[in-house]
């Protein structure tokens, strides 16, 4: 099983992580979900990671990728359910994941999507996000 | 990585398995769901079995427990995403999961969930899904 199955939900997709993304993993996963994306037309990916317990720079960076990618493909990018210990390493690790939306499971993360797509239309900025538990830490 | 995530979603929980269901794994997997089904109170369990590509006997028995113990605490289990050497394997085995509600993806098990739960107000009995598509193929 070398793959991460991205699941359809509705305008979502979401995704859970449970194994390590090693180097090809994480390649499949980023090419994988922008092709789901373009094909499902979809406009929000709910990544949740409640399942990883350890993280390094190399997720970090892919979990940024995808959330950049997802943006040109005009999807939004919501990572839910990070345990405490996961974000405190990535801080510590410079990593604050500025630019990607966080809540705290995921059906936080589902309204959190719903409010920014569906009822406003139109996908705003990353900027206004105050109200959701984020890791951006920048206002 | 030793734990199977479980997404509680509304009033459903939904379970994606991505990695071979060792005993412990499997075990776990139960118990924490019949757990997880107490605690929240869900009416249904989507278990997402999309990216298993091998399946065995001991595999098809952990799907029919996990139907099994949820049908006591009064939630009703579909297994989505079943690929079609699965079914075919697990036909072959012998084993035609009967009891077990399925449905193409995750979507329509969402949909098959919500039929069976909340327009009816009540659990129906497992014998009345022939629109779905089941393997059980006993009518």
């Amino acid at each position: 099983m070398e793959k991460i199955p991205i699941l359809k939900m509705g305008q979502f997709l979401l995704v859970t992580i449970q194994v390590d993304l090693y180097d090809r993993l994480a390649l499949n996963l980023e090419s994988d979900l922008v092709q789901m994306v373009s094909t499902t037309e979809a406009r929000g990916v709910l990544i949740d990671i409640s399942a990883v317990s350890i993280v390094d720079s190399f997720m970090g960076r892919i979990i940024g990728n995808i959330a950049s990618m997802s943006k040109i493909m005009d999807a939004v990018t919501v990572v839910v359910g990070m345990q405490p210990a996961v974000a405190i390493t990535l801080i510590e690790l410079g990593l604050p994941l500025s630019g990607v939306h966080t809540a705290l499971n995921v059906e936080k993360g589902m309204e959190l999507l719903k409010n920014k797509i569906l009822v406003n239309g139109e996908v705003p900025d990353y900027d206004d996000d105050e109200q959701y538990d984020n890791l951006d830490g920048t206002e």
